[in-house]
């Protein structure tokens, strides 16, 4: 699989409503976008203080460079982005093809 | 799952043998330290160059914190680290409880 990693830091001036606005956003976008294959998120919980501020992750999963190739200028996930700009203090994107 | 999500950035002066050194002694983690019940790793192809230098990315997983915790200070962990060292340039990790 392509995994699509994404972190997210918001800035100090966004209220929880404003973060779970933005999460829930994020989280509709598999259904509206069909070449998403896989999808899960979380709020970082490690001990080892080296998340450089980021506290959100979300995990979106393609099964080819073609499907990511549709999503990122889809207009659903352009909407999306209009909802966490506002909010977004720091952005880190990683992609990679699974491995063991 | 716990995911354990580790990025690495390496230094400019180590070798594409030195690296590989360094993935397979990640990739050999997992049969070392029984509490792993999940791992996949790979490099960054990301379009977006939001990556910040980062080029692999180790996706590790538990099912428990205690898990987590005995991973953490585990011998084999701390071996594979003496591997990583010389190497490493920069270093982010995050880590979720996967939510859907």
């Amino acid at each position: 699989m392509l995994r699509h990693v994404v972190l997210f830091k918001f800035k100090d001036s966004s209220t929880p409503a404003q973060i779970k606005e933005v999460e829930d956003a994020f989280r509709k976008l598999p259904s509206k976008v069909k070449e998403v294959k896989g999808f899960e998120w979380g709020t970082n919980n490690s001990p080892e203080g080296l998340a450089q501020g980021f506290t959100h992750v979300f995990f979106v999963s393609f099964d080819s460079e073609a499907g990511r190739e549709v999503y990122l200028p889809h207009p659903e996930h352009k909407a999306f982005v209009k909802v966490l700009e506002p909010h977004l203090d720091k952005v880190l994107v990683v992609d990679y093809w699974t491995q063991e």
